[in-house]
C-alpha cells in the first residue's frame, strides 16, 4: 500500500471541515478555515494545509478560543474598518471585514482593516489575493510570538512577523503576490531540523548566550534572527508597531506571555491595506498597468521568477489532478471524527 | 590652515540657499531644499548634506529640472491628495501636499500623498519625521534608477528604492525612524569604492555577466543585488508597483532611459502614507503608546539599537557645536556665488 493518498479538492475541504465541527467549531468558521486551509493545501504549502487541522483542533481543546465567536464590525473613521474576532480564529473575521474593506477603498482610496483580538495561523496571502480579485492593491501583516531578536541584540522581541502584497494583474488568473517573513526561516524549519538532529546554517538563530549557532536545539533555546540585518529587524519592528501598538492589540512579546506555554496559534491583531488603483489612476488607469507588467516581464525576462511562481504552478496541478498527502497525516485527521 | 570649517547650521542653510538662487532656483525652491539639505548635514548624513548643493546646481544646468515649477494640488479621493511638482524639485512639492496629507489623514484615518513628475535626491526620513510631527504615523517609499537586479537575475530593473517610516514617540524630540535602501547597499558607496580602487564585499552587486563580484568597476558595470535576497527584491518590486504604476508616475527602468545618460537627479514619483493612532485607537491611544515605548525598551534593553541612533547624537551634536566641513566642499560651494 502506498504510503501517500490522493484527495481533490473537494475531499481536502470537506475533510477539514468535518474534523472541525466535529471538534466542536461553529459551522461558518469551519467553513472559513478550510477553506484557507483548503488554498494551502492546493499549492503545496504543506505547513498550511491539512496538517494545520491538527493544530487547530489541539488549540480548540487548549480553551483558549472561542469556536462560535460572532465578529463585529465597527468603523471608526471613514478610512478605517475594523473587527472584533472576540478570541475567535481569524478567517471569519477577514470574511466579515472583506466588502466593507473593499467599499471603503473604493469610495475613499485607501482603506484599512484591523483585525483585532483574534486568533491567527494562516498565511496572509490568501487575504492580499482576495483583495486582488476585486481589482485592488493589498497588503497585510501580522505579529506572531517573540521569537525573533532584533540585529545587534539576543532576546526575542519580535514574531516572525510576516508582510504580504499583492497587486492585481488584468487578464490573469493569478496576481503579483508575495508573502514573507521577516525573520530569517520560519519557526517550523528549525523545529524540523531540531527533530532530524540537523545543523541549521549560520544567520538563522543565535543560542541562548547570543552567539550565532548551527544547533537548532540550541537555537530552539535561544532566539531567532531576522533577515537581511538590521533593516530586516527595522521592518520587523514597524510590524508589531502597526499591527500590534496602532491597532491596539498586542505585540509579539504580549502574545507569548498570553499564551503562557500552552503553545496554541499566537492570539494577536492583523492589519490590511487596500488601495484602488482607480481612484490613484483616473484615466491613466490602463497605461499603468501596462507598466507593471513591463515591470514583470523585465524580471521574468532575464530568467528571475516572481514571487510566488513556484505555489501557482502548484495550484495549476493540484487543480488538475488533486493534492498528495500522506496517508498517516490523512489517518490522524480523520481519527478526529472518532 | 585645517582642512575643516565649523559652520553654525544657520550658516549651512544660508550657504545651501544662496547657491540655489543665484543658480536660478526659485526663492521657495530654493528654501525647501535648503532646509533639507540642512536636515542632513545635521545629521551627519553628509552624501545628502551640503554636498548636495554641488549636485542640484549640475542637475538645474542640465536644463531637466524646472527651478520655479508651481506644484498643483488636487484631491482623487477622500484619502488620496495628488501634488504634480511638473518637473521641479520634490521638496517644495512636499510641503505643498503635507498639510492636506495631515488634514485627511485625521480625517479619513489613513491618507496618502502621491507626488508626481519631480526630481528626487533627498533621503526620505526628513518627509516621515514631518509626518510624525503631526503625531501621525508616517511611511514613505520611491523608486530610482534601475541599477538593481532582482534576485535571481542580473540585468539591472529595479532602483535603490527606499522605505521610510516614522512613529511618533511622546515626550521625545525624535520618533522611531528608518529609512533604508532595498538595494544591499547605496550606489555612491560602490562609486567611491571605484574611486579608491578598493574591493567591494560580495552581495553588493553582480558583474555584467552576472556573476558575483568584488571588483567596484565591474559592479557599475554590472548590476547591483538587493538586501536580504528575494525577500529585499520582493519589496523593491513593491516599490516599483506602489510608488510608481500606482501613482502613475515612471518606474526605476522608465526614469533611467528618460535621464538618458545626463546623469541628473532622478526624476520620479514619491508616495507616502499617513495613519493617525488616534482615529485607529479612540480610548486605547494612551495603552497603545505605552505598548510601543515597552517595544523600543526590549531591543534597547538588551543592548540593541534603535534605527536612526547614531543619527539623533549627530543631531544633538551639531546643534549645540555646529557641523564640521571639509574646507574645499565649502569653496566649491562658495564657487556657485561667483
Amino acid at each position: 500500500m502506498s504510503d501517500r493518498i490522493n484527495l481533490s479538492l473537494d475531499q481536502v475541504y470537506d475533510l477539514a471541515l468535518r474534523a472541525l465541527t466535529h471538534n466542536g467549531m461553529a459551522e461558518d468558521h469551519a467553513q472559513a478555515i478550510a477553506d484557507v486551509i483548503t488554498q494551502g493545501q492546493r499549492d503545496e504549502c504543506h505547513s498550511h494545509g491539512l496538517y494545520r487541522v491538527l493544530v487547530c483542533v489541539r488549540s480548540l481543546r487548549s480553551g483558549k478560543i472561542a469556536p462560535a465567536a460572532r465578529p463585529t464590525l465597527t468603523q471608526p473613521a471613514p478610512s478605517i474598518v475594523k473587527v472584533d474576532a472576540h478570541q475567535g480564529y481569524s478567517q471569519l473575521a477577514f470574511q466579515t471585514g472583506l466588502p466593507a474593506l473593499v467599499e471603503q477603498a473604493r469610495k475613499q482610496g485607501v482603506a484599512a482593516l484591523v483585525i483585532r483580538n483574534c486568533f491567527h495561523f494562516s498565511a496572509l496571502w490568501p487575504e492580499v489575493e482576495a483583495i486582488a480579485r476585486h481589482g485592488l492593491v493589498g497588503m497585510a501583516m501580522t505579529p506572531s510570538h517573540a521569537w525573533v531578536a532584533p540585529e545587534g541584540g539576543s532576546k526575542g522581541v519580535f514574531g516572525t512577523n510576516p508582510l504580504a502584497f499583492a497587486w492585481p494583474r488584468p487578464n490573469r488568473e493569478e496576481p503579483f503576490v508575495f508573502d514573507f517573513a521577516t525573520s530569517a526561516i520560519a519557526r517550523g524549519d528549525i523545529e524540523l531540523h531540531a527533530r532530524q538532529q540537523q545543523p541549521i546554517p549560520l544567520g538563522w538563530a543565535l543560542d541562548a548566550e547570543g552567539a550565532p549557532t548551527t544547533d537548532a536545539h540550541a537555537a530552539l533555546a535561544g532566539a531567532m534572527q531576522t533577515f537581511g540585518g538590521h533593516k530586516g529587524s527595522a521592518l520587523a519592528a514597524m510590524i508589531e508597531l502597526l499591527a500590534g501598538a496602532l491597532i491596539g492589540d498586542m505585540t509579539s512579546a504580549e502574545s507569548l506571555a498570553f499564551d503562557d506555554g500552552v503553545g496554541a496559534t499566537p492570539c494577536h491583531g492583523e492589519l490590511l491595506l487596500a488601495f484602488d488603483p482607480q481612484r490613484f489612476l483616473g484615466d491613466d488607469f490602463e497605461q499603468s498597468q501596462q507598466r507593471a507588467e513591463q515591470l514583470f516581464a523585465a524580471i521574468t525576462d532575464q530568467g528571475a521568477r516572481l514571487p510566488s511562481q513556484r505555489r501557482f504552478a502548484a495550484r495549476q496541478r493540484s487543480k488538475r489532478e488533486g493534492v498528495w498527502l500522506s496517508r498517516s497525516l490523512v489517518q490522524d485527521i480523520k481519527d478526529l471524527l472518532a
